[in-house]
């Protein structure tokens, strides 16, 4: 196999024909360089704050990436080899991983996957050669260079990709010492962290019981009834909010929400700590806590982002050998607007609420979300999230959403662990605006001074916006 | 800010693309003048057949329009100041309302109800600058004096509209006063009732005993027996149909159907009158009374459309304050297939039975809808309604229904109670049929002397085929 | 009328851009001329074996092609002029039947049908003007002159379409005299049989018992127990394996599966021969069959297709009066994550298995089926099916499917019992496949070398790898 150039296209993802392409090019232009606000991501706080070093191209760009794993595990690759469910690589090992994923990169093609990496590596590491086997060794030793240099450390990293607000995503029991160190030594850079409570919010896990306990410790306060657990969870959320966190996430496998009253929660609440709940009474207080954490957000103010909709761990055999979060999660079917009933109905218009839909069901975006958040106040559009991060996908969402307008949408989240994509990822997202909007303004739906004005606010303003960045 | 031109490009709507432009052009050109035929529409009968002359833009234009209503709340403003839920405005208040708007016209970017305001103001009301605070006053003052004019009352706007059909949308004990006065002047144009019946196919209502009395009474059947029920229900669609009704209009939570025995129908029946079913018990008497439309449609010849699956007033809060059909009103899935095959195999292939089914789940349009009106004679495809009347879902839908072509679809509907956009609505409709067939002409799918048939059947011949508006 | 003339165009479906249209030319004509593999398709092997002759135009085109059929019908035609439900037409009968449908062919516009129905007319019979009452009679006469050579004949067929490979669909206990009769004689292209036991996996059907009987007799096996019951079933998987077979075919109401201890399986299935089952349990015992297909598959490399959720025959008079297959089959929604876990975790990853996932239900392809294709080494996407297989769904496929990439799908399958369409279907696939990889290109998603690449492999190599065609 002969060496084939690696070229990013300053055009791509613009539509071929040239009117629009040139608008699209224009509008691009006008917001490319605004810096990168990250308020949903999952790159480790540590990494921030103790400028960590990266190690080797697969530990940087394979081992964490469940996009990148689970088309080569399709592709008949095991996880181990790319270092999962085991120890680090050696350099040996790494290297080879590393010839795996380039021997079958053609099976990325037309995946949002490709787009990034190829962004990656022409834009970051300097490759200027397709991936192949031929291509490999030269392409690892590269980027091993790149990770060598100082430049090349998280903090430097956050400089030179310009982000400005990095949202990290972290456990209600976590103590923040990372975030807490940023914040004493007054880094320039705002990283805030995220209060992710799924599991405390699920009295059918096994080990429900005792995170409570251990909540009721760390809060100070009697987990015993339901309001003493309420009191512990807005000790936490108050313990994240002084340490900058500005949103909370949840992900479970509906979107249920239910109002009770104080006795009806208690008694299931009650239940619930001696194990005597059914599953049908698990699913209604985990969505009575849902909806608690909404009333919470009405006071102190935190975003709410729901994230719903996934069947975890959907193969038995690779979850036993390689954990969570390889690439084996599958999105299911989700309803949103009976769902979301009792709590918009409850808390919908709410001075302080903001709530946040992601979706991994294409079919709500018509249907369902943008509808209410063409109504209710507090309620906004999430960008594609997960398996619709692609071109095409980002595409139908803003063409699937159009009776809200642009005003209801979150701007851009990344979402990724995977660190040196994020420029990429909000790159991607910049040009596909610019080319919605481009054929907006040539079908003249819209004066292009409209849509300049339209895709900063998507990029800038929209994010300071909804997560209350001021 | 200064002031912005208003601009309504000849070629709004059009692909980029110049080859297919210029074909949709030349599409468009072919039926841009014909006469509106609009078969279902929320418009007051009495504004005709009285010559009621409009007050203010604001209450023209803003208070009994939703869609615009319903993203002015989502940004925040509370819907008294647009006039809902309170008497009429002052003459100061109905000009802040409409500086309201104008401040907030950026919320509509992209949105249809942008595109059919635009279209009034530039076509209609000759304003040649964006609505922004710094025009608002001119603008209402521009209204305002076009209402102020003879010729805006509204039988000079059905001449200058060019509206042959319009539709009107009307409870069963109506008298039909308005219509009957219309027929008896003779008034040219065609000013149809459509039977409504929604709430005398729920018993599951509180109030479903008093209607099923008045029915009884109005009809002089006795309403002991689902036998005299059906018989005041056919007494109330002849009433109808004598003062010109061409279809009976239907909208429940799901689209279930069922044919009961006469025994079965009359015991639930009974047990309704009593108070005594079961929400079970009510949705199947519903499904069964739903059929049982349709079977008198094929007696009677009344087309039937269907409007399924809204979650009507979702929030408590703005229904307890605004009442009914202020934007608060959300989509949710809908199933075709399964509940419509008992009367659908019932009544599916009567030479008599025409029935339309509209839908806001795109879902079903390729998945059950163009298969269904692709086999039965009877069924027909609802264009897209509420909350897909948008220019993309409109191209989406004649994508997603190509297996059942083109006779198989009800022509446009507007379904709108704001007057003076049923010309955009239409005109929004030609554009964007012929870009749909402007490019299947180019990609060599369809000849263009097809295409121009096409479309002209779409405009003027489908929707008097399925309304039997011969 | 006047004749007008038939085009049927070399760049139709391309792109209108012409940048684009130039590239999805370039790459369509590089594969415009490989052989037709058709892995899965409703051909009777007689045909092939016995090379059988045509008899007239409507017995070719309309008689067996529930697709025109549908439409003829919805337009008001009763199905029994075009030969079904009785006996063979009469010369007067056929051409009069083939003038109802060239009167109607209004209704094909926008259509695939018609797509496939005039590159048949152009390319096949010679035909260059557009049906129509006028022209009715010349083209019937111009069809069946073409029919009457030597040259039209099945066999010769095979050769001037290239047909390397066709898949048949074949009952369990069919004797396969045909294949084995094309066996024999050594025939060199390559016809086979797909192994399609749908009724033997359904224990809620009143023959379901008695077609066990006869499985037991003609494998041999003594079918008392779920043991022998399995055992005779995989008797007949390698009588039809033997004789050539790459895949077995599966269409149920739903993808449920489940693995069932042995216990459990003997008491449903011992239940089920007595009658004893409720619907409930039929369901169980029938998704636990389907799970025990994936099973031998893993021992006996048979490639499984899924084809679920289609609501047959329901229009119960069309059923009593023309039988199945008439085009009066719906489909309904399906669920894939859920329903298919269980089959997946035991065999998902299991080095022998290859399952195809198709669907009816556009919704699961970006949020179930791309998901689980991306992940399990052994499920691949199946292309659109059945009223999935127009233009735009399918271009809507790919743009769907993206988080999978172009490895994880199967290759066109025709699934046509309409001969004279095959070569029609395959390349109405590659110029759209051409289409949209061309759109990738210009817009710099893809490099055109590798754009040809995907394209060779979609239609050479994939359909060879899934179905094991080595």
């Amino acid at each position: 196999m002969t060496e084939r150039p690696l070229v990013v296209h300053p055009d791509r993802l613009f539509p071929a024909e040239p009117s629009t392409r040139a608008v699209a090019r224009e509008l691009y232009q006008s917001v490319a360089d605004l810096p990168i606000i990250s308020p949903h991501s999952h790159v480790p706080p540590e990494w921030i704050a103790e400028d960590i070093p990266f190690t080797d191209p697969t530990a940087l760009l394979l081992t964490p990436d469940h996009y990148l794993l689970r088309l080569l595990h399709a592709s008949g690759h095991d996880l181990s080899v790319f270092g999962r469910g085991r120890g680090p690589l050696s350099e040996a090992e790494s290297r080879a991983a590393f010839r795996v994923f380039c021997e079958n990169y053609h099976v990325y093609r037309g995946t949002p996957m490709r787009y990034w990496f190829e962004a990656q590596l022409a834009d970051i590491f300097g490759v200027d050669v397709r991936p192949s086997a031929a291509t490999a060794d030269a392409i690892y030793d590269r980027i091993q260079a790149w990770i060598d240099s100082p430049a090349s450390r998280p903090r430097a990293l956050m400089e030179s990709f310009d982000i400005s607000v990095l949202a990290t995503t972290d456990a209600p029991l976590d103590d923040l010492r990372h975030h807490q160190a940023l914040l004493d030594e007054g880094y320039a850079r705002r990283v805030v962290p995220t209060f992710r409570p799924d599991r405390f919010l699920e009295p059918g896990l096994p080990e429900w019981n005792d995170l409570v306990d251990q909540l009721g410790e760390l809060s100070g306060c009697d987990v015993d009834t339901y309001a003493g657990y309420t009191a512990a969870m807005e000790n936490r959320r108050a313990y994240f909010k002084e340490r900058g966190a500005v949103s909370t996430d949840h992900s479970h496998i509906d979107l249920g929400t239910i109002v009770l009253s104080p006795a009806e929660a208690e008694k299931l609440y009650a239940d619930a700590r001696d194990d005597k709940l059914s599953p049908e009474e698990c699913a209604v207080l985990r969505r009575a806590m849902v909806t608690e954490q909404a009333r919470m957000a009405c006071d102190d103010g935190l975003t709410m982002t729901l994230h719903p909709a996934v069947f975890r761990n959907h193969h038995a055999q690779t979850h036993e050998r390689f954990g969570a979060d390889v690439g084996a999660d599958i999105p299911i079917s989700v309803e949103a607007t009976r769902a979301l009933q009792p709590m918009l109905s409850a808390y919908g218009t709410h001075p302080n609420f903001k709530v946040v839909l992601f979706t991994m069901d294409e079919t709500t975006f018509s249907r369902e979300l943008a509808p209410l958040a063409g109504f209710y106040p507090s309620v906004y559009l999430g960008v594609p999230w997960w398996f619709l991060d692609s071109p095409d996908a980002i595409r139908r969402f803003r063409k699937s959403t159009e009776a809200a307008g642009f005003t209801r949408s979150s701007g851009f989240i990344d979402d990724t662990r995977a660190f040196c994509s994020i420029p990429a990822r909000h790159d991607m997202s910049r040009r596909l605006d610019a080319a919605h909007l481009a054929e907006l303004v040539v079908e003249h739906r819209l004066e292009v001074d409209e849509a300049a004005d339209t895709l900063h606010a998507l990029v800038a303003e929209n994010p300071r916006t909804v997560f209350n960045l001021t």
